[in-house]
């Protein structure tokens, strides 16, 4: 039985950081930018845009360099579509191959024949905008006005695409197995108990289907 | 340092089930139905009204023999007002005896001071149905119809209660640190994972007492 794990998450919540430890303990495969790079390859274009296609949607008018022409491409442009194609085949291709933990991309959708655990990891506003000053690159700097408003666009872009693929809203509880809200807690402490919902979670799946044949 | 769990919870979702598992499991005392009747002894009021009231609201009349009287009282009557401010006084008495899990009655409110580890448990429709049709009392049997009228009335009490006591909406998951649905999981095989993340939970907070002092 395949085991996949998703995990949809608040910008600055520590998701990821949770995804890639959840990975590492359970021995799942972890994907993430992996799959910005294998999309940026096969298409020739840009990772940034791909990054910003990939699962935020994108401003009404993207400025590209595409097919040689500095470009302004509308959302859900041609060469927009695409890549959301490619990604979704990408993501049943990489869910046929292994058990693993993907994060965002809306794979709690795109991959839900596999019956994948769904989590969703989210903190409080101050929690959120520490966790992106710690991570900040180095030499920039943003405002706090800065930073909640790039919080707040990255968000809104992943509700939006949830939104669209499947007529659910992003973050609305029922659709997730476990809300975990990170607000003062260290990423690594909460992995244990996440693995330990995970395998309750996958044996009671394996149950079910063994009732069912 | 004292540790409390509060237990909030859609009806028929197995809160109550998962909060006795864990006083169990964790060695801490376990209140509930305790309250109902330890109001009701104290009030001389009967268990039944208490319990509409002790954390559901009651209907804006509610029929009821009061100083032996048969009359009909309306909701934040002064009997009404008196059993909630004598709960109240309850939860803190017992939240200052013993480390406790302490299921609804908006005690994660009423007990903010101790920094409680606050869970809202829930679960799909078909889930709660099915729970609920589980633990029917014998010889009582409600049409689907009622039973869904039964949980969305018990529910929108509970959750007029809690926007009384603090202004934030029930099952809003910032409100919470851990939200739990149990569709389709046994409630006994949720329990390690649940201990696992209030340790966790505790072992931050106690950390963090010590940092601050």
């Amino acid at each position: 039985m395949r085991k996949i794990i998703t995990i949809s998450r608040e910008f600055g919540s520590g998701g990821r950081e949770l995804g890639k430890r959840l990975a590492e303990a359970l021995g799942m495969a972890y994907y993430d930018r992996e799959i910005v790079t294998a999309l940026a390859e096969k298409s020739g274009l840009a990772e940034e845009y791909i990054e910003n296609v990939s699962e935020r949607g994108i401003p009404r008018y993207y400025p590209i360099t595409y097919a040689r022409t500095f470009t302004r491409l509308p959302a859900f442009s041609e060469p927009h579509m695409k890549v959301l194609n490619e990604q979704n085949r990408l993501l049943l291709e990489l869910a046929g191959k292994s058990d693993c933990v993907i994060v965002g991309r809306c794979a709690d959708v795109i991959l839900r024949e596999y019956q994948p655990l769904k989590l969703f990891v989210y903190a409080s506003p101050e929690s959120k905008m520490q966790r992106c000053r710690l991570r900040e690159e180095e030499g920039r700097h943003y405002t706090d006005r800065e930073l909640k408003r790039r919080m707040a666009q990255i968000d809104s872009g992943r509700a939006r695409y949830r939104e669209l693929t499947d007529g659910n809203k992003w973050g609305e509880k029922s659709g997730y197995h476990l809300c975990i809200n990170t607000t003062e807690l260290e990423i690594k402490s909460l992995v244990g108990a996440v693995c330990e919902f995970a395998s309750c979670y996958f044996d009671e799946k394996k149950q079910g289907m063994r009732e069912n044949h």
